[in-house]
This record gives C-alpha cells, structure tokens and sequence, in this order.
C-alpha cells in the first residue's frame, strides 16, 4: 500500500515537470565592464572605441579592444571589454584566473562591489588601479516577466539547474533574475563550464526546489 | 489528507538519510604516472627518484622531481610526478590544462588510455613523446568494501554527491571504486574544485539515487 502511495505521488510530480523547462547556458569568460573615466584614461579622452558584437543579453555588447589584467602574482592578456560603460568599473574572472593574477574575490552578483578586489588594468602603455573591482561572478539566471511566468518563478528566487553532459552536474542556488530588459539565458564562469563538460548549445533543465526530496 | 501523506514520506525518507554519509573531498592537481622505462629515459637510468611525500591512498607517493608537459599550444612547468611506477605513463590534467596546452584529451577512469591524447614530456634536456596518455580523470570515489557496505554501495555503483559550499553542487554518475587497497576519499580536478567552491577540509554528502525524485 504505502508503495503503491509513493508510485502515484511520484507520477504526480513528474507530471508537474514540463519537458520545456530548459534554459540556453552561456559560459561567460573574464571580461571587464569600464567606467567611463576608466576608459578615457586608458585609451584617451578623443579615442573612439569600436564595437565588435552584440551580446546576448539586449544591449550588452563587446568592444574591439582589450586590455591586460595585473596582479601581484601573474598578469592576463587579451581580455574582453564589454559595453556599454558602467558606473564602476568591474572585472569579472573565474577561481582559475584569480590563482594565476594571485588575488581571492569574492563570490558575487554583478554590481555587488564592496570589499571586492583591487587590480591593475592596463591598455598600450597606461596603467590604471580599479580599485574593488574584481568579482567571481555568482552564477545566475536572467529571464523576461513571460519567462518566470511560464516556469512559475519569482525574481530573485533560487532554483537548481541539471546540466546534462558527460560529467552530469546539478547546480543549486542558482540565483533567477527577471527583468523586461533580459533575454532567456543562464550565465555560469568557465570553471563552472569545465566542471560540467559544457559545451556551446548545451540547455540546463529547471528542477523546482520545491518538489526535490534531495 | 494527500498533503500530509507526501509530508510522513518525506520524513521517512529523511530518517533514512544517515548523517555520517559523508565523504572526504580531495582536488587533485595535474600529474603525471610515468613508466619505468619513460622514468629511465627522462632522468638517466642511473638516476635515484627521491620520494616528497605520501599520498592519501595507500603506497601512492610524490617525487620530488618534476616534469614539464609540452602541447602544440603551450607548456606547462613544474608538474607532480607519483609514483610508484606505473606499466603505461598516464598524463593527468583539467580542461583548463587541456585549453593551455592545445590538447582535447577524453574524460576518462584511470587506466582506460586507448585513444586518448598525446603530449610531450621534459625533464632536463630529454624530450619524450608520451602518446595515448593523456586524460581528464573522471571523478570518483576510492572506498573500502567496510565503507561500501556502511553505505549499502557496490563497487563501479554511480552515486551523486553534494558538496556544500557558497557554489553549492550536485556532481551526478560518480563512480564509485572499492577495493580494501583504497581509503574513503572522492577525487575531483581544479575545474570541479573551483565550480564548487571546493576548500581542503570540505566534505560531500552522499544522495541515494534510489530515493531522489529530481
């Protein structure tokens, strides 16, 4: 009898599971956001910075230039800029970059600065420090009011992400951001895209918290 | 009356999760197993390997010496040699590593060579060619059978594993080894290490897949 009881719950939570509730991944590598001031002084107030491409979230996109990250430890070359122009300057990296420039950022939300970390950027000959800048970004979800309406999601509600690949790995706490001006799109660093064999065209499938008896 | 069904199944679920399931973590680096034969060829027959220190599984030890791992796209310095020698040289690094060096080696179990990626090795002024010895190591768990039969686990079992952390994780199809030559320990690489937030000292907890509904 009880046997029988968890058989049917569990069809009627499987039932509950639309198969659509896949979401595109995107896996994001180091890129900086400038401030204004930031960019005029690395690459001169009369400069004109050209743009390269569109990104995927609407209005984001990245520029032709790059530039180099300083830390104590090591230096990385060739890192994208992406615009447009922030009020503060933020550099976004993975666990792997910040072993290699010898700094140790906190995990965060774009944007969520304080007591972040400090780093010298440099473009041609001009160094600049950004200070409490550097971030790991905090993995995450962006999605339209439709979006969450559909997955029956809140914004700012955390949800666990399977990644179905040859290393299979859930995500959990993944923060779900819902905004008018996003496009449907889990954003993950390149650890994380290591870590889960990711590869471009790969979805992550929703698992509502909710109904996991983890 | 169906609500509080599901809640008497939670819980007796919930009993069932025995809260000493849990598993020692340990990030493994880049390394390299090498052969007798390749060990003579990099460092002269002659030459007496000194020994650094013990490893966790048992007999398992790293030289002092080490190598440099070359790619048709970059060189990696300074890699760990263990020992003790193995019949086949077995090269194992992360894809970050795989990324470097400009290699696109298979995810494989230890010992499973066939078709994986070559590389060079350098040690002095000697070069060898190390072909079919590249992996990226498949995570998994070394256990002996009085673990296995603690956790009511059978050798080659997949098993999910979470590992709290502030990028809290799922790492799904880990493979569980037992053999009474091991001590209990999961072993993940710097990809996995870093997409989890992973510190020495953290431990993973073992999900049933019997009792998941996810």
């Amino acid at each position: 009898m009880e046997e029988a009881l968890i058989k049917e719950i569990v069809k009627r939570v499987m039932d509950r599971v639309d198969y659509n509730m896949t979401i595109p991944i995107e896996a994001s590598a180091r890129h900086v956001h400038l401030s204004q001031n930031h960019m005029e002084k690395l690459f001169g107030k009369e400069y004109k910075m050209s743009k390269k491409k569109d990104l995927s979230q609407p209005g984001q996109f990245q520029y032709k230039e790059r530039v180099t990250l300083i830390g104590p430890k090591g230096v990385i070359k060739g890192v994208a800029i992406l615009g447009p122009a922030r009020e503060k300057t933020q550099v976004e990296i993975s666990k792997t970059d910040a072993r290699i420039l010898g700094i140790d950022p906190p995990i965060r939300e774009s944007g969520k600065l304080k007591d972040s970390d400090s780093l010298f950027i440099m473009a041609g000959k001009v160094v600049i420090e950004a200070k409490e800048s550097v971030i790991i970004a905090k993995r995450h979800i962006h999605m339209t009011p439709r979006d969450a309406e559909k997955f029956a999601i809140t914004d700012k509600q955390l949800v666990k992400i399977r990644v179905k690949s040859e290393r299979p790995i859930v995500f959990e706490d993944v923060l779900v951001r819902v905004s008018s001006r996003y496009k449907l799109s889990m954003h993950i660093d390149f650890d994380e895209a290591n870590a889960a064999d990711y590869k471009e065209g790969i979805f992550g499938e929703i698992i509502l918290q909710s109904i996991s008896m983890d």
